[in-house]
């Protein structure tokens, strides 16, 4: 299973000539999940290939316009489409009412339900997806307003089923390959066959944060944690270190240094002030903290790997762990 | 006083990747008017190179999502600007409110006043916007919906004072100067001088409509009546006839035949579905009804030029018995 990351918009509040506002697609197995979606963002989904009907969630971190405008209009879209089928948005609390007061998006108009999911906030953690494949979490971050990160994790899937071995081994049933792949020994011919000796070891799962706007904060480090790929924002450098304590937004090196706490792999930054034309010079200023630092490029689609830590090792990340600490 | 017209969007309902969501801008002298604003204006906006901050009125058409959903956005950037004049902002019975309403936008977080303009669904006709050099008017045209059209159009100016005429017939008072600009004849020693004697001829004025989405009818005809530029929908060709009956909009062919009624000089379409890659065959259509048709070009200017009739034509257009019969 292919997971990309499509960066659609990396402009912070006024979009530029080269950036738009805030969004960022998580497209895998043919489904998206869509984290903000400032204006234009169906524009930017059109230009990536992404096909808004196959988006299954919209995550809207905060009320700041430039981070949830393109929701009305992609919303739109979808109606004028035929989409019939349930979309699902994550925003925070009042995003229903809001939402279906625009004209042309009220309830009783749209062909399609919306499964709106309302952060309150007060909130601390929230599971606010969930299928059989992955789960999203959110947290509160901080910034002037209630402003949520999220983060993407894959579960443990099994690894596949070696079928020769099985048969090998006189295993052949259905019912038992099922239960080999939940994790559990079956019997055949009086021996007992346990699931590693069939199963192929299981694919490491991939997970993604995407932590603004925000200070740097313990939320987003944690929200982080281990992960294959955080998206941090980055509105500053560090010679604006003060306007982006007073706006409650993260300088270059701040990201840098949630990335290198929480132990993820490799760091984009986004949400660019509109007054670095090139954002290179905050990449070296992360970079000098966190090395595998990119800034986020628009429309480029960066493979979410993950890797399992060689045995013996131990892992920056432990899945488990951190989500036994909750 | 140089007036251009730039499209800034030109599709219909789902943008493109070609084509953006509604919106036309009127720049004339350093200051614009945006007809509609569909979700993205702001982007075409730099990329056509008018600043947001010499806006002086917005003009929504009606409360279809592809005409209004960049209000939002635009009114937060000039916000985020800095802007402390007024906005003024035509629409639709209720925009005032929905506006309000919109996280970001409330009047008390606004930095700068928005003079709403409410068209109340029963209107007839309104001046929407009146300057001491031009006036704005608005007529509902037939969508499916409420939807109003527009007219721009300059008011008669002097023409320009010959000074070393005025000179040589002894006027030189500034006080005179003003009486004769404002067609009253004055007296130098004791001879009577009239206006015409030390003006040039008056610029003629120039004007331009609006008009869409709408069925062809009798208000857009009124409101295109002898413009120089004429901005009509189109959203279909004429093998979508019916389609074009049973949504309110209009084919090509009956956007040049309200252009032929009303004696524009020239005719723009936009508006055009999706389903039309190259509008070149609506043109085609168009021309055989209206030959100076065009389609509009996103971010093209287009010169609004308006042309003294020859000394006793009898011009096409006569604004002045246009406002007389209303």
């Amino acid at each position: 299973m292919t997971t990309e990351i499509i960066p659609l918009g990396t402009a912070s509040a006024i979009p530029t000539r080269d950036r738009h506002l805030s969004a960022v697609a998580l497209v895998r197995g043919g489904r998206t999940l869509l984290f903000d979606c400032g204006e234009g963002t169906q524009l930017q989904m059109i230009r990536a290939g992404v096909k808004p009907m196959r988006l299954q969630a919209v995550f809207i971190s905060h009320f700041h316009g430039d981070h949830f405008y393109g929701l009305f209009g992609l919303l739109a879209t979808l109606a004028l489409l035929k989409r019939s089928h349930a979309l699902t948005v994550v925003g925070p609390q009042g995003i229903a009412d809001l939402v279906g007061r625009i004209p042309g998006l009220e309830p009783e108009w749209l062909p399609y339900p919306v499964d709106f999911v309302e952060m309150a906030p007060t909130m601390s953690k929230a599971i606010v997806l969930e299928s059989s494949e992955y789960r999203v979490e959110a947290r509160p971050l901080e910034h002037r307003e209630f402003a949520a990160g999220f983060r993407f994790e894959e579960k443990r899937r099994p690894g596949r089923l070696r079928l020769e071995r099985a048969h090998e081994l006189g295993v052949k049933d259905y019912v038992d390959f099922r239960l080999l792949k939940q994790g559990k020994a079956v019997t055949s011919g009086g021996r007992r066959v346990e699931p590693d000796e069939v199963l192929d070891a299981p694919p490491p799962p991939a997970s993604f944060a995407y932590v603004g706007d925000t200070r740097p904060c313990e939320a987003g480090e944690v929200l982080a944690r281990g992960v294959d790929l955080l998206y941090h924002e980055a509105t500053f450098g560090s010679e604006m270190a003060d306007r982006a304590r007073e706006t409650g937004h993260s300088t270059a090196a701040e990201a840098a240094r949630i990335a290198a706490r929480s132990g993820a792999r490799r760091l984009l930054i986004g949400h660019f002030s509109a007054r670095y034309d090139d954002p290179a010079r905050l990449v070296e200023e992360a970079r000098v903290v966190f090395k595998n630092t990119d800034a986020a490029d628009e429309l480029k689609r960066y493979p979410l790997q993950a890797v399992e830590p060689a045995a013996g090792e131990r892992p920056v990340a432990q899945p488990d762990a951190h989500r036994g600490e909750q």
